[in-house]
């Protein structure tokens, strides 16, 4: 019997989920995800959740948590916003995507990276954007020039991602003031790890729009939090976005959680201080071993050996219950990219590469 | 200065969020939240939280759940179905949005009664899905003959809201039969306050889709999970479009908590036989002071009165501190719509209503 009811259907690519392993004995290096868990007062404001955060509905826009956001931003990031400036998701993938639709509506195509994050074009796609992907050069860096024609939009992640490279505020600068009349976005997804926030822009450009996320820097992948940064208006317009598909996409754990993460500077400071030192001596080890390494503003390393190639380096490491990850995709073929873990684990697979070199 | 920026622009309307009274004094009747808490299980679940449920992703699927929830549906509703026949997003919102997108992209318009949830039109305009509105009759039911015409897919809440009426399998089943060529959501977000679910009917209809919440009956509005069974085509097409725009709509936490409620059966059952009792016995005291109020399949009442209007009644008991639901539309702008709260909440809103009668 011919299924007449398919004939609707969304025409679309499905997915296929990356590799993951459940065993407790493996080390996982391949999802970018932070060796420390969040702050204590993480795990307490999760335990102290009451009855009625279960039962009532959450606030709409996770009021609570953008008021502890705003905060928090002077001493982050030396920015003062207000809540009216800020927008939270169910992770930045939810915010990006929500931001891709509300803002990327134009014929002509945006602009990203061809060496960049997979999501954005599964967006265009999903969302019907067109888009272009001008070329990084042969050391993965972006060239601003490449984002002067006329455009639709831009995306640009800072530091990018999977290449590692973070750009100073010049570079960001710059790309503004080549695209006042568009929307820009900057993906600071690993921003915390050494980049240099475009946040203290915000005051001048209405059409910049930042996104960050608790999954890297604050340990909470878990958790589902993401947000954006930007005007008014531009915020505005993401809630008249969110509020037609999705009246509450983060629950009342997350926003107390997400709250309790803000109020201990000290120790986020603390384990990013521990990724940044464990992920500078990595690198040195790695370039001993023959490997480049690209300067990285992230947690993790974007690393090609100069005799092994990155499939061999990665079925042995595989063996061995190391997990990194690799593409079998033009450009970053050769490339490893091998997320920072705590510094046992760093050595657990310096000691496997060694075997092989 | 022109801010060109803006020419790009979703084009869509901002939405006017309801009235969130905050007060801890006030008798919340407003949202159909559920008087109860949740299962005790549940928040130990949640206080057993540990920093890798943080720092690491969940599961795409949140196949725990998942497969937990294939584990208890032959007690809860009568039937089996597998994991693969189970979708799962940030509340209900989310996965009827998933479904609209995925399964809603004919030229020919949807169809849903013009008296049911507000949310199925904002779907629409935000995804250019062409709709109509068969009438409710005047008893406000709906006559299964107005889905018999060519459309692009059908969808039918039942129980219905804000009429809180509920129809037999034998209504969905003839809905189904006069439409085998698309695609039918029975959305039953409160099927558990004694409605009939459609779930024994998924192994005749591959076409049938079917959405249930967290939100209602099992207290967990604050934690947003949200779940369709259909068969294996009509889930992998959910999940391909869910894969394009969020990968992780759950957090570890709330798949934690939804498999805690699961678990108790009983405490589930018993809490849903409090509000079946009170809604029944309100009904009945509405009823003698005078309302019209419609035979509720749901944790909420649909009232008229025979003398006072929807707004003064609504007015007295707001300034009483009682908050109910009511809408200036047309149709249903006489009516009530009344959360089933405690036994005292439901006492206290009678006697403020007594006063005025």
């Amino acid at each position: 019997m011919e299924k007449l009811w398919k004939k609707n259907f969304i025409s679309i690519e499905p997915y296929t989920a990356g590799e993951q392993p459940k065993s407790d004995d493996i080390i996982k290096l391949n999802a970018n995800e932070n060796p420390y868990p969040p702050a204590p007062g993480v795990l307490d404001a999760i335990a102290g959740t009451r009855g009625d955060s279960m039962r009532m509905y959450p606030s709409m826009d996770a009021m609570p948590l953008k008021q502890e956001m705003a905060a928090h931003l002077p001493s982050l990031y030396g920015v003062e916003l207000r809540p009216e400036n800020i927008f939270i998701g169910n992770g930045s993938d939810d915010v990006l995507a929500t931001a891709f639709r509300a803002f990327f509506n134009s014929d002509k195509p945006i602009l990203f990276p061809d060496v960049t994050y997979s999501f954005y074009p599964v967006w265009c796609e999903l969302l019907k954007i067109p888009f272009e992907t001008p070329a990084v050069d042969a050391d993965f860096g972006i060239n601003v020039k490449d984002y002067a024609k006329p455009n639709g939009g831009v995306v640009i992640p800072n530091p990018n991602a999977p290449t590692s490279i973070g750009r100073g505020l010049d570079f960001i600068r710059e790309l503004l003031e080549l695209n006042r009349d568009c929307i820009v976005i900057i993906d600071e997804a690993y921003i915390d790890f050494g980049g240099e926030s475009a946040l203290p822009l915000l005051s001048e450009y209405e059409n910049l729009l930042i996104t960050q996320t608790y999954s890297k820097s604050r340990s909470m992948a878990g958790m589902r939090i993401g947000m954006a940064y930007g005007s008014e208006e531009l915020i505005q317009m993401m809630y008249a976005v969110k509020d037609s598909y999705n009246s509450y996409p983060l629950d009342n754990v997350a926003i107390a959680a997400g709250i309790a993460s803000l109020q201990d500077e000290e120790y986020f400071r603390d384990s990013l201080a521990k990724v940044i030192a464990t992920r500078d001596r990595t690198a040195a080890a790695l370039r001993e071993l023959g490997f480049t390494v690209a300067d990285s503003s992230t947690n993790f390393l974007f690393a090609e050996h100069d005799k092994l190639t990155a499939q061999e380096i990665f079925a042995h490491l595989r063996e061995r219950g190391i997990y990194v990850r690799y593409w079998n995709k033009p450009k970053i073929g050769n490339r490893l990219r091998i997320t920072i873990g705590t510094d046992e684990q760093m050595d657990k697979m310096l000691e496997a590469i060694k075997e092989m070199v």
